[in-house]
């Protein structure tokens, strides 16, 4: 049976980016929602200054009870400090974006992208035991600030933090990317680093989403973060839809005949209790505009025919 | 270099499904600026009663203004009758609808899909010097009435379409497609007319389209159809898109270093004009929100890496 893997990261980077603040108690029906659709894996929150992203200020207690549902639980860590809040809250998994454009990571970390490698290397060598830590290339096929980012520069990060990290991610953090580059890039990264490149983390920004996702599961990747709704929108492009959209994504693949293990209906009620408790955020998606085709059962419509 | 074919479908399979109705002055100036952003053939109307579909009256006028244009001017028939008025209004080719949902072919036309065929082929015998014409298999991938379209059924109707028709389409009118299935039905059907099968009519109802014309693209088609702006939504889901949108097809091609021969400022260009001339209807898109790219100028963004 075919299958993939997707990690919602809604309540991380939807969250992050939304106008609206969503409280403590939402989040948490909304996180056990996503696990009773079949969600194994939610990025929940993310170990930043809380007066940077006040969205985030209850990323421990977010985690703190995220560890009584089923699912392997996310935190986000941009430096050593997140990292110990999040080994200190409990994370099963902890997650360093690493930008690979040098304008980016000077102005969101302000450090260089080697400086930022060698703050994951310092994290990796602190006892962590049965904590898994993920190296995110941020901005792997453009940046708003610097525009192409060279795919040397993307290989050279990968394969620096596949030396210490447990599985590596490449991100459209922008929406740049197109199903050409995709297939390029995480060939190019896997040949040096092999099944240490897991993850996918894809952008709508310009409504690629989904043929990039398609790209690169035809490349290989099994991995895929993705966002309920498409939440948070895009803060360089007003009205554009944010990460790739959950719900549309596990539509795809399902129809494909593509497992999941994701419930369409039951992840239809985690996205309700979303849009109720920030009713003012825009949303995006097709698949709860249009529902599922007549006769619709995943593994295809027309396989039988 | 590589390349794709793109035929705007806007002025017919949108303005067919739209709410409001485009003054005929209005079409004129928007075919012509779509012209002008470098579209080679364009669906300008529907050679339908005028009682049934208001907005296509004057599809008469609008094919005889387009000749003047430096396009293939399409206009879709359903019957004889059509065809007959297509060849007397100039047309350069003309595609007739035959659904291979024996559901949709009755409610639709009135006729089993065999019945339709033999109407195809009563058209096809008369003379029609210069004019191409397309058999194009509507509701290939699905249908909202009947769910599931046996793929032999697909493949039977484009066989007997290709007998008589100078090129044969598939279509998924309702956007029921994903990316697997596209690619085994015109596999399917390639390998029992060749290069008589020539376009994808695609819909973007469930988010799909650039995945799914992605997917063509790998199979080797390329033609595609598509409208600006997504317009005329999809009468069977309130709030989703229409047609595959053409100014996202245009730009993920034109990032993967596909050449569509459209200028993407021009087509902006020609997407505010009919958003004038209807401001009232609903617009679908990414691209129009998002914009290119920083450094953008096709052929990939990051392609000098």
């Amino acid at each position: 049976m075919l299958h993939v893997h997707i990690c919602e990261v809604g309540p991380r980077d939807g969250l992050q980016n939304a106008h609206h603040l969503m409280p403590t108690e939402a989040k948490k029906r909304w996180i056990a929602a996503l696990a009773a659709a079949g969600l194994r894996e939610i990025e929940v929150g993310s170990f930043v200054p809380p007066k940077l992203i006040p969205a985030m200020a209850d990323t421990g207690e977010i985690v703190r009870f995220s560890l009584g549902l089923n699912i392997k639980v996310v935190a986000l860590a941009p430096n050593l400090k997140g990292f110990q809040r999040a080994l200190e809250a409990g994370a099963h998994k902890v997650t360093f974006p690493v930008s690979a454009s040098r304008k980016h990571s000077e102005s969101n970390v302000r450090m260089t992208p080697e400086q930022m490698v060698e703050e994951v290397r310092k994290c990796a060598a602190l006892p962590h035991p049965g904590v898994e830590i993920e190296g995110a290339v941020s901005t792997a096929f453009g940046c708003t600030m610097q525009g192409a980012v060279p795919e040397g520069d993307v290989v050279r990060i990968a394969v620096a933090l596949a030396e210490f990290c447990d599985c590596v991610a490449l991100a459209d953090t922008v929406g740049y990317a197109n199903p050409a580059q995709i297939k390029r890039v995480f060939r190019k990264v896997k040949n040096q680093i092999g099944s240490k490149l897991e993850a996918a983390h894809l952008h709508n920004t310009r409504g690629l989403g989904l043929a990039n996702a398609l790209a690169a599961y035809e490349e290989g990747v099994r991995h895929f973060d993705s966002s309920l709704g498409g939440l948070g929108g895009c803060p360089f492009a007003p009205g554009a839809s944010g990460n790739v959209i959950t719900e549309d994504l596990v539509f795809m693949f399902e129809a494909m005949g593509v497992s999941t293990g994701i419930d369409l209906d039951k992840l239809m009620a985690a996205r309700k209790l979303m849009v109720e408790a920030i009713p003012q955020e825009q949303t995006y998606g097709h698949f709860a505009l249009a529902g599922a085709p007549k006769g619709f059962r995943g593994g295809g419509i027309n396989t039988s025919a």
